[in-house]
C-alpha cells in the first residue's frame, strides 16, 4: 500500500509535538488516533508515514483506517514491531509499556527514548464531536438516576440496585456500562467497594456511582441518597460534602491547577472538621477512559484548560457509619464550568 | 500490626517458587493472593512477612485481609513501595510493570530482578472452590444462550441481541458481564468486532460470544446460529469448524502442549481447505481474567495440566460473507476433558 498523503488531524497534532518517531502501544491511544478499537495494536508515527500493527483478528478493521499502512503482525505484536525499529531512535510510552516490551524492543536494536503523556495531552482536550458524545452519555446517566430515585431502595440489595441502574442506563441508550457501584450504610464508607448482597436499610445513606459508555466515551455520576430520616452526623456530612462540591466546581476554570481546584473543594470540608474523612482527590479527567488527564488531586501538576472534561467528586466517609459522595461531570470552558450532570444535588430521600 | 504467624496457602505456594522476595503489582494477582479487589494495590512477599500496599480508598478492605501487614500508601503507590525496597534485591513482574514503575523502583535504590509468570502459574491451576464458581458461571451462561435461542434474531440489531444476552446472564444470576459480542453476516467474519447497529438478516450466520462474571471469575462461550437456510459455503464452514472444535477438545489433556492442542484442531480445518480462514489460536486459560495461562496457540509453550480451565474455540471466517466460531469452556482433568458448556453445538436455526 502506498504511503497515504493525508492522515487525520489528531495524528498531525501529535506529530508537531514529537522530537523523534513515537511508538504508541496504549490501546486507547491507538483508538484515539485511528478509530481502531483493538486489544492488540500499536502505531508508529513518524514524519513520513503511520504504521498500524495489529494481528489477524483486527486486520480487516485496520484496513478500513484512512492514512495508515497496516502491518499484519504476530499475536506477540512487539516481535513484529521490533523488526521495524532496529537501529532507529524511537520514543515510547513509558508509563504504559511493560518492562518486558521495553526489553524486547531494546534487544531488537532500537534506541529507545521514554516519553510520557504525548497522546494523553491531546485526549485531555475534547473536540466538539467528543463533547457531543459525552453530553449525550451524561444525559442518559442522569435520566437513569432520576428513574432509579423513583423506585424503592429499602429491602433491595446493593447488587440489585447496581444492576437496576445498569439496566436503566442501557434502556436509555447507553452502549455499555463501565461501572455501577452502590454502597449502603457502612459500605458507603468504602469509597470503591464492590456492590454486595447487603440489604439497604431505612435511615441510612446510599452512595450510587455509575458510569455509562457511548461510542467509546464514558460518563461518571455519583449521588448519595437517604433512605429516611438521618442521624445528625450523616445529615451534616451530606451538607458539608455538598459545600465542598460546589466550591470545587467554582474552581474548575482554565488556568487553575488540578491541585488548586482540589484545595478549593477541601477548604469548606476541613473548616467543618471533616477533612480527615475526605481521603481521595477531587476529580479526574474522563473520555475514552474513566480515568485520564487532567487530574484534580493535592499532588496534581495538571493545569485545567478549555475543553477538559473532568469529574468534581468530593467525599466524606464516616467509617462504620456511612459515606457521602457527590459527583458531577464538568466541561471546562472560557466562561462558567459547564456541568453535565443535571440530577439534583439536594438530598433526596427514597425509601 | 504484628507480623501474622499464618498466611494463606496460595502465598505459601508462591513462596516455595521464589529466589528472592517478589513484588506483585498486577491487580489480579494481588486479588488472587489476598482476596482484595483494588485498582491500586501491591504486595511484597518475602520469607518473613507479606506487606500489602494500598491507598486510602481500599485501606479498610485491606485491613480485613488475614496474614498481611497493610501499608497505607500514597495514590502514586510505587513511591511508597520504593521507600521500602531501597538496597534490597527484589523480583518484579516484568511482563506487567510499566517501564516507568521499573525506573522509579530502580532509582529508589532497589536491585531489581525481572520475573515472569510466578503468580500466573499458580492461577492457571484452579482449586475446587474456583472450579465450583466457574462451573456455576458457565451454567448461567449456557442458560442465557438457550433462552436467547428461543427469541427472534432477524430484524434485531447486533447491539440489541448483545444487550439481550447480557440481561439474560444477569437475570440468571451473573454478578456482571465481561463481554457480549454479536456479529451477524459479514460482521461475523471480524473475529473481535464490536456489536453494531447492523440488523440481522435471514439466511446468514450470527456469531454470539459472551462471558459472564461471578465472584470475580469469568465464563466464555461462543455459539454460531443460522437465521434460515444457509448458502453452501457457510453451511460447510460450520461443519468444518465443529470438526476442528471436537478435535481440539479431544486433545485437551494433561501433558499435551498448547501448541499440540491447537494443531489438533487445525488439522481437520486445513484438510478441508479452510486453514487460511482460521487465523487465531485455539484457546486461552480463563479465571480471574478472561485471558490468562495456559494458552493453546501455534506458538504456545504451555503444557496443559489437571485443573486448567481453558477455552476451545476454533473459527472459520469467510471475509465479506460470514463467520463461524464454536467455543466451549473446558476443565483439564486426569480423565476426559470436562466440558462446562452444555448448550448444543449442532447448528441451531433461529429466525
Amino acid at each position: 500500500m502506498a504511503v497515504a498523503a493525508r492522515v487525520n488531524e489528531r495524528v498531525e497534532r501529535l506529530r508537531t509535538s514529537l522530537e523523534e518517531p513515537l511508538l504508541v502501544t496504549t490501546g486507547v491511544n491507538v483508538r484515539y488516533l485511528t478509530g481502531l478499537a483493538s486489544s492488540n495494536a500499536a502505531l508508529l508515527v513518524d514524519e513520513e508515514q503511520v504504521l498500524l500493527f495489529t494481528d489477524f483478528r483486527y486486520a480487516e478493521a485496520a484496513r478500513a483506517v484512512d492514512g495508515v499502512e497496516v502491518v499484519q503482525s504476530q499475536r506477540l505484536l512487539l516481535k513484529t514491531v521490533a523488526e521495524r525499529l532496529k537501529g532507529r531512535r524511537i520514543g515510547f510510552e513509558a508509563s504504559a509499556l511493560p518492562y518486558d516490551g521495553w526489553e524486547r524492543l531494546r534487544d531488537g536494536g532500537a534506541d529507545l527514548v521514554p516519553r510520557r503523556g504525548l497522546v494523553e495531552r491531546l485526549r485531555a482536550v475534547k473536540d466538539e464531536r467528543e463533547l457531543a458524545t459525552i453530553r449525550e452519555v451524561a444525559r442518559i446517566t442522569d435520566e437513569a438516576f432520576a428513574m432509579l430515585a423513583e423506585e424503592r431502595f429499602v429491602g433491595r440489595t446493593e447488587r440489585e440496585l447496581s444492576w437496576r441502574i445498569e439496566q436503566l442506563m442501557r434502556e436509555n441508550g447507553a452502549h455499555g456500562v463501565a461501572f455501577a457501584h452502590v454502597g449502603g450504610g457502612p459500605n458507603g464508607a468504602l469509597p470503591h467497594g464492590e456492590p454486595s448482597d447487603r440489604v439497604v436499610e431505612p435511615n441510612e445513606l446510599v452512595v450510587v456511582d455509575a458510569g455509562a459508555l457511548l461510542d467509546g466515551y464514558h460518563s461518571d455520576c455519583t449521588r448519595t441518597f437517604a433512605t429516611g430520616d438521618l442521624p445528625d452526623d450523616l445529615a451534616r456530612a451530606y451538607e458539608v460534602c455538598l459545600r465542598g462540591q460546589l466550591a470545587g466546581l467554582e474552581a474548575m476554570r482554565p488556568g487553575t491547577t488540578g491541585a488548586q481546584a482540589d484545595a478549593a473543594s477541601r477548604e469548606p470540608i476541613e473548616a467543618e472538621g471533616f477533612g480527615e474523612m475526605y481521603g481521595h482527590g477531587l476529580g479526574h479527567g474522563i473520555g475514552l477512559l474513566v480515568h485520564e488527564a487532567p487530574t484534580a488531586r493535592p499532588e496534581s501538576t495538571d493545569t485545567l484548560e478549555t475543553g477538559n472534561v473532568i469529574t468534581c467528586e468530593p467525599g466524606v466517609y464516616l467509617a462504620g457509619r456511612g459515606g457521602v459522595r457527590i459527583e458531577d461531570l464538568v466541561v471546562v470552558t472560557e466562561g462558567d464550568p459547564e456541568v453535565l450532570s443535571s440530577y439534583t444535588k439536594e438530598l433526596v430521600t427514597v425509601r
